[in-house]
């Protein structure tokens, strides 16, 4: 039975990723050792941890302005280290929230600093970007474009008077995006980049070098920019898994590719659900996400049955977010159309036998 | 050819937990999907932690008014992470520096609080105990055990008037301590435990609750212990590897029998160098560490010509760290004695060939 896997987060990594990493596990490169046996600063990971970035650069077009460091943490590290390192004194900083992730970013950022916060939810699965408001004179204005809890995307690039910081875990390099039209962009690796414990930052470079000075040495940019992400051990494991995803995308045809797959798996799905009178996705159309498509059934006395049928097809982690409830399928780069196909079959079929 | 890789970190894991972890890489316990694509609350992956977790306990007779944390960040995130949690306003803390990472500890302290330094070295390779002095109203004292560029190790614990902190990186599983003599111990998992990116903390719970207000949440021992290590996702591939190595662990029959094995293999090393007049260790025989045997060639001329012959015998990573110079062979529990006894050999002829 072919498996896929729906979860959030950690989410499936591309089967041929996993199936290299699993060849090279004990002997990387007949070098007789495992990569995540070498040392951080060898020869053999240095070439390892410079691919991952060039090949980055590559399918992002990230601008030479723009640092990319590989830091520790998850991104509730860079929830912190956000304002740690560029709320100044005296500054402040504009919260965007639009979900629970970005709720929750607000609330860290709060310890460290003078913080705005604006909601710009208006009633169920849906948002008002007008209510973004003036964001002039801000240190940063932070939002989260894919709030994977609720499956509430932002698609269009905000116009922002302030450097934009985007938390961008569920949805980098699921889209094309004009990397200089932000500050900073971040996304913790377990969704389309890695395992759990890696964290990307994309970060303009004239924006590092403000850090408060009681800010922790794994969070501070300056001490990873100058030290290319080393200044510590990095996790060079998920360094090296998240190169082999990037190349896995460029192999696909790079991000445009990677767009125009997600489009059509995301379309597929809602698709279904609108048409079917079974299940419903309420959030607006014009913001649902394409990375994490929540639903309900129109009868929650069948959400037990429906997760232990869908597992017994070989359709894993369907469950939705405890805040939310319904069902939750996170459809990243790495789950193929035949996923989608093979959920619309089980749903429609699920469907026919409990209506 | 066998090889036998020494670097100091990431080090060499044993070689039974990576063939194992490379059969169940893509498909853990019939399940059809990694470890690492499992979601951390998920009823699999809760019992690889709490698994792991009752091993590591096991192992070292934890005592239950102690909390175990698997953390984010490496030992350099707990250089921060202890002062912002443990070091109360008003109080002090105090560092005993005996080697290059209890020095970079006090010094990344410093910036959360008030702290004393103790430099208990005495000339090269030898440090006087008697020098950490009076212990009496600190928050914490911390030192480090083993330090991994020095080659130098406190295998007494001190006593102390205050909690005692301890880095145990690099011997953490080596030797049979007592746990409760320790107000915190950590270690980066990348030398005797795990992957590099994840960290072990034990840390007596009455010492938990007293954080700054300040403190990145990734760094917080409250909500860590609050939330079983889940309150961000953990890198969950590190943690079920050090699950792993700590069933291993258990199979060898536990730290007493590691600590047999390292000694033995200890021994023999300094022996050889000590009756060598080829070769010499400068540090006092008391204070020699296990885990990091450095050592020094009579011509430094010979340096990269050593380097190069031994890889080429498969014998990896022998290089000093850049502060020290030489040679080190970190031999930590994953180095078999067959390890010791191929370096000891290659070690002999390359003396003869060159004497």
């Amino acid at each position: 039975m072919t498996t896929f896997n729906f979860c959030a987060g950690p989410a499936m990594l591309p089967t041929e990723v996993m199936q290299q990493a699993q060849r090279q596990l004990c002997d990387y490169n007949d070098l007789g050792v495992s990569v995540m046996e070498l040392s951080h600063r060898s020869a053999e990971f240095t070439q390892v941890a410079e691919e991952a970035e060039q090949n980055l650069r590559d399918l992002m077009r990230i601008p030479d302005n723009y640092a990319v460091l590989f830091m520790h943490g998850g991104a509730r590290g860079q929830f912190s280290a956000i304002p740690l390192n560029l709320l100044k004194t005296g500054g402040k900083a504009l919260y965007i929230e639009s979900g629970q992730w970005s709720v929750a970013a607000a609330k860290e950022a709060a310890k460290f600093g003078d913080v705005d916060v604006r909601d710009i939810r208006i009633g169920k699965g849906d948002i008002d970007l007008s209510l973004f408001g003036d964001t002039s004179g801000y240190d940063y204005v932070h939002y989260c474009p894919n709030e994977t809890v609720d499956g509430v995307a932002i698609y269009d690039i905000p116009s922002c008077n302030s450097p934009l910081v985007a938390d961008m875990s569920s949805c980098i390099l699921g889209r094309d995006i004009d990397v200089s039209k932000f500050g900073l962009i971040y996304a913790g690796a377990q969704k389309n980049v890695g395992p759990a414990g890696l964290t990307l930052v994309i970060v303009r470079r004239d924006l590092i070098g403000q850090q408060h000075t009681a800010t922790p040495a794994i969070l501070n940019y300056q001490l990873a920019q100058d030290n290319d992400s080393m200044y510590n051990t990095p996790p060079t494991f998920a360094w090296y898994l998240a190169g082999e995803v990037f190349k896995w995308v460029k192999g696909l045809g790079g991000v445009a590719q990677m767009e125009q797959r997600n489009q059509s798996k995301a379309q597929a799905l809602y698709q279904f659900i609108d048409d079917s009178s079974f299940y419903r996705n309420e959030v607006n159309p014009s913001f649902r996400s394409e990375m994490n498509v929540t639903f309900q059934l129109h009868d929650a006395e069948l959400n037990q049955r429906f997760l232990a049928e869908a597992e017994s097809q070989g359709l894993l982690a369907l469950k939705g977010h405890r805040m939310v409830g319904g069902m939750r399928a996170s459809i990243y780069n790495a789950m193929p159309m035949a996923g989608i196909a093979a959920l619309i079959d089980f749903m429609d079929k699920f469907a026919q036998s409990h209506q």
